[in-house]
């Protein structure tokens, strides 16, 4: 594994040309399925490599670069910007107005280029199939799905393993993994209850969907109160309900948004079963003239990193950092849809997050108790990695992941 | 319909032997359906002055008295005292240790009978079938019904009209009656709600009853608020919730105690309805292992005074007793089983109350607004009518309200 | 009392010139605040009649007719429109589009015009003083406070009985009223609770208003469940309830927008006090980081007739119409703020309504249980009342109203 | 550390006289702060062995063995059986009908005598002090603190850890440890709110103290669901409710029995807060008349292994047994009150949990999805720990445990 330590000058090389299309790629955001200047950018440089290139869903890309007998490997980045206006004051700033790689997607796309670039310029340090994946859409939960809709498992070489990485509010320098769920599963439901509208003086006449919809919240309460194992993680919010406009008009009808989030797939089905039961309960106790309805949306799958596999990636991370700059992240709340891919194949995968403070920085706000308060986080119209060292190292750590399986044993 | 007014005299003579005939009724009250002193002493009196006498559901009675082509008037007495123990300090106060006439049926047993008397004495001023009934057990809800069950129906003549009274805690030599409810319905439900116990630190494991409960008992709320025509009368109480005996063990079921009073069938029955809705459909919500139970008990039928007989009897009331004494009552939230005797007859009936407290202890009260603190109500130890005049009222009430139907007119 | 009689004589003879003024009033609506014309038109025959004319509140116009020493009657009419666009085909509809008189307050001004011509038309036949006050703005319930604000109470002579009446859809010809309540007091309150709010996985952050909103919501079912006592009129409708805009955000606070119809100003009073008292306990509750809002808005007093002056004016009208058209009516959960002006003088106050769909089809509805479906009620964009005979009735009453006080005794 | 392994050898020559022993002990089970004859028998032997003996709290034995200059190491039993029939059948099952060692007690304390036996024959091997402390009465929370507030503390020599183990219904021949919190801590709460009784039918009268406690039951749900932590273990089980007795009687009090569990001590109290809250937040929305009563009761404080001294213990553990012998725990939701001792010196501590159910009956079970249902729980009548091998290996953990603090460095 002598190779992963030398990734570390390698990659040191590839940022001349790194940065400026960095740089290129934070100026011109795309939000998701209408990244076709990333697509195109990413796609011409692939195919300089000698990668042969592949399209699926529209914008998304794959380069795949077969060299000898071996394992097979996929690492994806995700390519979407949000629209959000951006308040860098960077020089590379978003020139497009309303638009902003506010979350790192950019940092993603080139550190994995200059990871494709680095095998692409060493087959001979490593055997076997590497497949570079640029996804569109991560933001609504719908491109990954739309790549596997547009043929992707059946039209790249089947891998063994998954790779993918998220610049992180943390400090620089560091990398944090973990053994099983590392993102949790998102879900949002819409719900309406159907009552019956009525004048406001005249509430025998109507079934009243504003009481309905407050018996509904406090009864799913009782979901993670009740329902779940203690101590095992899921949140059920509603984030929204709203019925009626007036005082004195009973509405017909009142609608919930929920969100939930679990790591544990058993635990989620269990809970989407319960909401449906409750709201139906709650429907027929309330007398409900029509059926309620649900419609999901925004779902996310759990992201669960292979114990195995995330075990070989760590340790290369650790040869390649030193044990100081590697940890064990806990579970974060946030949600991807990465993890979609690597099921379709029925595969391991790993996922990891890396710092993008500059780590001065970010151990003065740990030492004053402010880091929620004086550290832009994703999404922040103010977010903004420090491309050194950020960009190198998530270059290194695509690389070295990789070559935990490809690389040629030494001697 | 001269001879109502005549009632005043006749009655006054009965007064002699009903006196010490109440205070050895008093002196010896008789729980529900054990009333056979007081059954057999109105038996013997009935059978004395001429009556047909019949028995009916154990220790009911009824005295028929044919006396010519005529409508047919029932009028209807209860026997049962309460286990209550009396601390009136009255000279004829229970000797029967913790059992006492602490709602007045003693009063109304020795004023039907005088008027049964009144009537067999005066048979030349009317014409018809006089039905003198004496209930047991009016306090368990069980008495008509048993009188019934016991084949009542079919085993007297048809009456045309029915007629019962009852002593209040209001100005004695005072009447009241009403068109329409005068007392409500009342109905109690036993709810037995299952869940799945288990210890208290595994809600997972377990379908919590308690939290069922609650949220039933916040449900049923709308029953009134939302359910209910706003002004209609309804009262929907639980008046008991009883779940678990530790606090670290999730019980397998909860028991509620329902009270329902109203003065409309059909809203009572949607009521009803509407309790049963709920609660299925909370268990249903809750994940409930098994049907909750409904148990409905001490049901008293509502006693809706027909009106134009209301207006008749009336009438005769402010003949007798003169319009100063008789009052239009508002509906009371007590409850009797007497109508159901009417009811299985189809045929109208009158309820009116009268007076028990001598009128300037009463007046008195009201003047200092210490009513509810001043004066017994019926049900409480200290219950004691005076003897003087109520016992002569409703003697004569009950005669003028028989003879507004029977009265051979005048001329 | 014989001239009330004459009445209808004298009545017919208005019609001429108010049927055209009526349709010209209809066809020219105005919204409320802003009845210049209207107003102007009222003013002009009231001084051409002879009344001494006074403006207050904008647009509100009254006549003061002084004829000797003798009672002083006030007659109110309101003159506002509503923001309906007219769908009843009528010759004489609204020409100003989107604007439409749907609450017949246009006959209400022609009837009240009729009155006052036939009074300074018959000034021999009565004694005292007759003031006929047209007010803007009733549907917004500010018109009557607008005219108080502008110093009514000292700018009229102080009258001894206020007198006002409506048109509903029930049978033209009849006129209902009734001692006690006849309107609602109405009252609208916005409330909103705060929360703090929080990303959706983070609820240990948060104070969860939508939570907090559903426990109010709750609770304030107990208002009328628990609080009122059984039988009394009252209605309190959470009407609208809005909390958040999306899934996975909790929100920061919850609005809800209440309405109260009560008959009973004491009841009122004790319902508006438990409403704080349970929105204040449920945020301490949810440990609510900032106090609850109470906007109070839409307020309508009660309107419940002097029952003096109610038989005073019920007799005067079965005179003139006859007792099959004079009926005691159930109060109606409907509003105004009519009641403001005689609370103003501390004078008691009668409001009667009037029928205003032709007899054969209000009948032919009735028996088919049609009412609902077939006759358009006020605010209906079909709301149309039969010129004949409501017209003629609603001024005869007006008239015979206030005779009833004013009239010289005959002999 | 050789003296760790040797162990085996030595604890094997100690069952000769500790079997019987046991035996005599789970024969006559005594119930907490009752331990006469145990404490006696204990005190006995600790005496012949060259422990100064002192007792504290009624029942308590502290026996001290100093031992030259070293660490002091304070190792605990709990002595006390409980109240339940026993149903084991075994040859030495209770002879004191209705007490049971139902919770391997009587183990604890042999083995906690075996192992100071051990100490006291091999003082050549060890430097410090060996302190074996005896308690009373765990079962109720009260033990620990009754020798506490006798002067515990003060009155023996402060050690530096402290140890204590628990046989559990787990394979026999292993031993479960883990840093941090291995029992939760444990808090009851009976909550008395106040109502204002009426008679079912007049709820305007009264304050309902059934909706107010179900109220309460919902809005308690939120502290789990929406308060703690996503994931951090904390239980809130409402396991009682009562209130009234019978269907038509608003009651005027209601009381509620409630169970905490936690393993932080922070939450505990952030959680403890929030149920105060709560209820007096409800009880102010309910407008009750009286300040809710709080009673805490069977208060259980947190048992958190130290993270170096559990390292260290676990070495010890791995040494003497096999790494496969030695498990990491999961944290369990039962409680105890050991750790009040060693928070009372604020030292660090260990506790630890023997297997003690064969291996193969164990593995089978295991296999067949059958624990719960074949395997008896601690407080069975039931249980019934092997005692061969789970005596001797309580016996040498113990030892091994203090030895890995005391034993004299090899060389």
């Amino acid at each position: 594994m002598e190779l992963a330590n030398n990734t570390a000058e390698g990659i040191g090389q590839e940022l001349d040309w790194q940065v400026p299309f960095y740089e290129q790629l934070h100026r011109n955001p795309e939000l998701g399925l209408a990244e076709h200047q990333t697509s195109a950018a990413v796609a011409e440089k692939l195919a300089a490599w000698g990668f042969d290139v592949r399209h699926f869903g529209g914008t998304g890309v794959v380069g795949v670069l077969a060299n000898g007998t071996g394992p097979g490997v996929l690492a994806r980045a995700d390519m979407d910007a949000l629209p959000v206006t951006e308040a860098t004051g960077a020089s590379y700033a978003s020139a497009n107005a309303g638009v902003m790689h506010a979350c790192g997607h950019d940092m993603h796309v080139v550190a994995l280029l200059g990871a494709a670039k680095y095998l692409a310029d060493h087959r001979d340090a490593w055997r076997g199939t590497y497949t570079a994946l640029f996804q569109p859409a991560e933001e609504t939960a719908a491109g990954s799905q739309a790549m596997l809709d547009d043929g992707l498992a059946a039209g790249i070489p089947r891998p063994d393993v998954a790779l993918a990485q998220h610049v992180m509010p943390t400090e620089a320098g560091t990398i944090g993994t973990t053994p099983g769920p590392i993102l949790s599963a998102g879900d949002s439901v819409r719900i309406t209850v159907h009552g019956r509208g009525a004048h406001g003086s005249m509430p025998h006449k109507a079934v009243d969907p504003v009481v309905l919809a407050a018996s509904i919240v406090l009864r799913l309460q009782t979901v993670v109160s009740r329902e779940t194992m203690p101590g095992k993680f899921a949140v059920l919010t509603v984030g929204s309900l709203r019925a009626g406009a007036t005082a004195n008009i009973i509405p017909d009808r009142a609608e919930l948004l929920l969100n939930l989030r679990t790591y544990d797939v058993d635990l989620r089905a269990a809970i989407m079963a319960a909401i449906e039961r409750i709201v139906r309960g709650e429907c027929a106790a309330a007398g409900s003239p029509q059926e309620p309805e649900f419609e999901y949306y925004d779902q996310y799958p759990l992201t669960s990193n292979d114990p195995e596999a995330n075990a070989r990636v760590a340790a290369a991370f650790t040869q390649a950092f030193g044990a100081d700059a590697v940890y064990q992240t806990a579970p974060q709340t946030a949600s991807e849809d990465f993890s979609r891919i690597p099921d379709a194949f029925g595969i391991p995968y790993v996922y990891w997050v890396v710092g993008s403070v500059p780590p001065e920085t970010y151990r003065r706000a740990v030492a004053n108790g402010t880091v929620d308060a004086d550290i832009p986080a994703n999404h922040s119209p103010s977010f903004l990695p420090a491309v050194d060292p950020t960009l190198a190292v998530a270059t290194r750590a695509q690389a070295a992941a990789a070559l935990a399986y490809l690389a040629v044993p030494p001697g």
